[in-house]
């Protein structure tokens, strides 16, 4: 059974390079396994620059959607950091051409990574997006994303061992106390 | 005078399910005093779904705008709970034809609520959400919106024993320990 | 070199009221370096009644773009208040013609005001907004002012004694313990 950690935050709250040091204080190799799609230059830019951050011992692994098949492919991998939850989320609504992607099925869906996490040892770390604490937006298919984000969410913290909220760089511990 | 807990949070963090097991801790009967509005399928199906998981010993009160009068006319009930007073506030703010409707004038209707609870015993456990940490949107009426929102908040989290705020479906207590 | 107070949290969370609660239980005089540029009624609205909030007591000085300039003039006075960080950073954006206001010049910015910081005696407090929290706007200016206010608050945290996070009126202090 990993150990998993999860890190919530805002944007730019600090979340991934405070994932990066929790792993990188473990024995590795490390895996990191990135969801961003980079559908633009913007992203390209984002992620361009969160792989300098991390530098080379960090190896990339690049899965959109089928997060629990790229954790069994690393099963061996002692420390491995899932960036981000939410972008996952989005990328499974967005890859859902049938619209039937329902918050119960993005439930599913974490409860399926958790099930392969509960199979392995080490250190499985989680980076998420808060994103409901806005005023909520007008469009309806943003606010399923935000429903779909937040119940994957409860699901991973529920399971955690440790529950980390980023606010401005700095780690408040939610749940299991400092590390 | 009720002990006044508050739960806030954002949207899908586990707020309703988290008050609805505080009150559950206490001797019945229940109250439920539901704000939310129905005004579309959308809204329908998240009122449905909440039906659902509280059972049916939560008596259920739908007002959407008079919550001091609708806690009169339960002053005998163990535990009231209202989800939530953000839906609330968004319901006086539409029904205000006039536009006359203040911030301050939103916090004289909170006090309004916390007279009546001052007057009875029991517990009183008020649902509301964080609106206000997201970027603000480019429309007055929705930063009006936020400013009446985070009022009220800030209102009844004053006169609240218990303050507690939800982050992916774990309680952060930020006033009053844990219970 | 000055103590340092990061207060962050949502709007009208009750961050201006504590940051000068704070800043009145030390001797004065105290500065008040307000960053809003009321651009319209609304704004000079707020800004009105934050000023009557306040009292007299407290010697307003209003600087939009050049903190580090505004601190250095007030290098004698014992208690700094800066309300706040977020229009400040918004300002650089707006006014920065050439477009070229990046997150890591304005990470340039928030060291240079600190570096005054550093050479003085006193206390310094500074405001500023959470914005992360929220579903992303679908605008790329959005986004990077996003950005660039979020890389701001992690650079004061980073170098601030205490960091509190204002939640509905009440703090949860996230640096540096109670006051």
């Amino acid at each position: 059974m990993r150990h998993i950690t999860l890190i919530t935050g805002g944007s730019r709250s600090g979340k991934s390079r405070f994932a990066l040091q929790q792993g990188e204080a473990h024995p590795g190799p490390h895996a990191f396994i990135a969801t961003s799609p980079a559908l633009d230059e913007e992203m390209k830019e984002r992620i361009r620059r969160h792989r300098e951050e991390r530098g080379a011992h960090w190896r990339t692994v690049e899965e959109q959607t089928d997060l629990a098949g790229a954790l069994s492919q690393n099963a061996s991998v002692p420390v491995v950091l899932v960036d981000c939850l939410t972008l996952w989320v989005n990328n499974l609504l967005y890859h859902d051409r049938a619209g039937k992607m329902t918050e119960d099925r993005v439930a599913e869906a974490s409860r399926a990574l958790l099930a392969v996490a509960a199979e392995q040892t080490g250190h499985l770390l989680l980076v998420t997006n808060e994103t409901g604490m806005g005023i909520m937006p007008g469009n309806a298919l943003a606010r399923r994303f935000g429903d779909c984000a937040g119940r994957c969410n409860q699901v991973m913290a529920s399971a955690a061992e440790q529950v980390v909220l980023m606010v401005a760089g700095l780690p408040v511990f939610v749940k299991g106390g400092t590390p």
